[in-house]
């Protein structure tokens, strides 16, 4: 569902559903993960609701990365993830956007990361930049 | 490594080693990750040296969301992941904090994500929100 109404990151924010909140502002709001994968997976969301990155204002994603620097820091993690996921197939849950901050203090907990890494071709490489350059 | 001079990333911002430059600012810059996990799997970096994200400052962490955003538009990605990787047990590889915009085509192709979420501790969570917000 993509509507502010039924969205539950959104009743979180307005305060419907109850939360462990970590930060709030104007425009972002921070709490636990009641599902974690390690201790002190937290989220940061915008309070504009969007589905995906592409959907959120500019000015409603400055604070993100801070905050999350900020709880990484509060909750001792050494190492950790950011992590953003935007459609179903790329493992997003809740169709709010929202960013995991997951500390990864063993190999079993945390984010469990696959790279299947392709073999580099730099002219198709070059052809792919030259037409992403000319959409920005 | 994680002194400046050293660093791969540093060079490919001063041009030293080529890229397959996307995107530049005073503060950040964005280029195609030529071992690619998808078609479009793009790079956005503080100029700002440091090996997590905890170390960069946050004026310098505030234009890069937008930026992976319009990259990620740009590409004409439908569904994709942000990730940024701290530490070698989180699967960082370069010690200069990098955020990845990968495109999730389809199943083979892009990020691979495993969950191994934990069972919801109530009692627990609430005790490490007390902790985490007293160093907030």
């Amino acid at each position: 569902m993509s509507s502010a109404a039924a969205c539950i990151f959104c009743k979180i924010i307005k305060g419907e559903i109850p939360s462990f909140k970590l930060f709030e502002s104007d425009k972002v709001f921070a709490f636990l993960d009641i599902g974690p994968l390690s201790r002190g997976h937290a989220l940061v969301i915008p309070k504009f609701h969007g589905e995906k990155l592409t959907d959120i204002p500019d000015d409603h994603l400055l604070e993100i990365l801070p905050v999350a620097k900020n709880i990484a820091k509060a909750s001792g993690a050494v190492d950790f993830n950011i992590l953003q996921n935007n459609g179903t197939i790329a493992h997003q849950v809740v169709n709010h956007v929202h960013f995991h901050m997951i500390p990864k203090p063993n190999e079993q907990e945390g984010l469990i990361i696959g790279w299947p890494q392709q073999s580099a071709d730099m002219d198709k490489l070059k052809a792919l930049h030259e037409e992403i350059k000319a959409k920005m």
